[in-house]
């Protein structure tokens, strides 16, 4: 049984693709509609037959039952206004952006009230980009955040579990969560650690007194790792830490309060204080694991021929 | 053809029984014997039939015709000292440890004028320790360094071309290079990224607005690959970042340079410089997967089914 008639996803990178490919495999959506600002995607998107493609943004929302927005969060707003208009009475509108607070505030404010409007981040990616990207199980056993709204009508709540079954019919499962608190937490688990991927990978592409060349070559000694990581999106990413700077500034304060304290005992030889903090580190990869979180192979079993 | 008769690892942790299953997989040593400073590793060696465990140094590397030293390096120059007497004249001695030069020159010291020794570096691993921890494929097509001492011996460089061929014989590519630039190098390349990585698990399990749980639940956000490096031994990489300090610092300086170069850009909205430091880091995944050392697929391959 489909969850939503008509689907429209607007934006059609790594996770709009996925979510037309998941959408159709799984039944969830009889038809599923997709537009992207850039006619090369809208042309990509046709050929790799994700779904009918819309030639404007009025024509993807037009009767749909569902809306996703999946572009940078930065350009979330602003398609909420230019889709306004268009939106059927009663549609569920969601987003997938990676920061929700401060962006579900300014999508909210330029939607019709005749919608249901429910922010949600789904904690599934890749380092890869654009339509070519998606994948249907990408969802698979990951987390989707819901954000809900302080909504007092009758029927929003029968709305926000209908947008829950969607991602479960996806392979999801469902979290509700505060919007404030998923951006801190997010800041910790997603945006710190990319916010260091980039600044590290960076910094070595640009040393005086160690080649480029070099570091490719010995990337294998724990650098290749965050090379991964820094090979996401840059517009994305330059828009989630421009929407989320408060989060992400504290803990950032934090991460380099802790590593001034790292760098001292390795400048007085305080061999005590090192072992004491990589064994308190070491504990933490059980639990992810346990949790389901990540592979238990050595290496993310990658070097396994 | 075996390159070394009888082979001695001492400390049979990841590396020293990898190099084990290799050298017998691989026909490089008609014989491999081992020693670890502890009781229970030596037992466990043996159940794994390793190769011929010794109950002591002495008997471990006499007679040997290579000596490959494989404990953390904050031990070798004492190991080496004990060795000492009992070394064959014209032996090999080797060692694997993650710093070069203040760890070879102390080792030097310890060590027989009548033997040759050359110091080595496996760029290969994985986030596991202990003699369970070894497989026979773990140095194929990875990089072998070596980094030759100023020895105007005439058999020398015969000697280190023997222990190289070795080396290609367990699957490794083997480099040349200068015990001090390979410092510089790897504290770019692998003890960084391990600090930091030891650092971000260690302040997220320490938060006070964040519980541990929410941070392995969300894990998936980036986080994740963070606590795989960070699970690494505390031991090992204690004794690293004393011996290396004055290269770790120098790069650990610039790393939190740019960081607050960062910081200060999200504080004050600056897009186009967060921008321009993420796409500068992008580009550096593809040479990495060129240069074969990572997989290409999608977040390691890991997550298809």
């Amino acid at each position: 049984m489909t969850t939503f008639d008509t689907l429209a996803i607007i934006g059609i990178g790594l996770i709009g693709s996925s979510i037309a490919h998941a959408a159709r495999e799984r039944g969830q959506s009889a038809r599923v509609r997709l537009y992207d600002a850039s006619p090369e995607v809208r042309a990509r998107a046709r050929e790799l037959q994700l779904g009918d493609v819309a030639e404007t943004l009025a024509e993807a929302v037009r009767d749909a039952d569902c809306v996703v927005l999946c572009m940078p969060v930065g350009g979330m707003a602003s398609s909420a206004a230019e889709i306004a208009a268009d939106l059927k009475a009663g549609a569920v509108v969601t987003d997938v952006g990676g920061v929700k607070k401060p962006v579900a505030d300014a999508v909210a404010a330029a939607l019709p009230e005749h919608v249901f409007f429910v922010p949600g981040h789904p904690i599934a990616g890749t380092e890869r980009s654009g339509p070519d990207a998606g994948f249907g199980s990408l969802f698979e056993n990951r987390w989707m955040i819901l954000c809900p709204r302080e909504d007092a009508r009758a029927h929003y709540a029968e709305q926000v579990e209908r947008l829950a079954a969607f991602w479960r019919g996806l392979g999801a499962n469902v979290d509700m969560m505060d919007a404030g608190r998923h951006d801190l937490v997010l800041a910790v688990t997603s945006h710190l650690p990319h916010l260091i991927a980039f600044n590290i990978v960076a910094m070595a592409e640009d040393l005086e007194k160690v080649a480029e060349s070099e570091v490719v070559k010995y990337s294998a000694g724990g650098f290749r790792d965050f090379t991964r990581i820094a090979a996401s999106d840059p517009t994305m990413w330059r828009d989630i830490f421009l929407a989320n700077r408060e989060a992400v500034l504290e803990v950032l304060g934090r991460f380099s309060e802790d590593l001034a304290a790292l760098q001292r005992a390795i400048r007085w030889g305080d061999g005590d204080a090192l072992y004491d903090t990589f064994a308190r580190a070491r504990r933490m990869r059980r639990e992810v694991i346990e949790a389901g979180q990540d592979s238990a192979a050595p290496n993310f079993g990658r070097d396994k021929s």
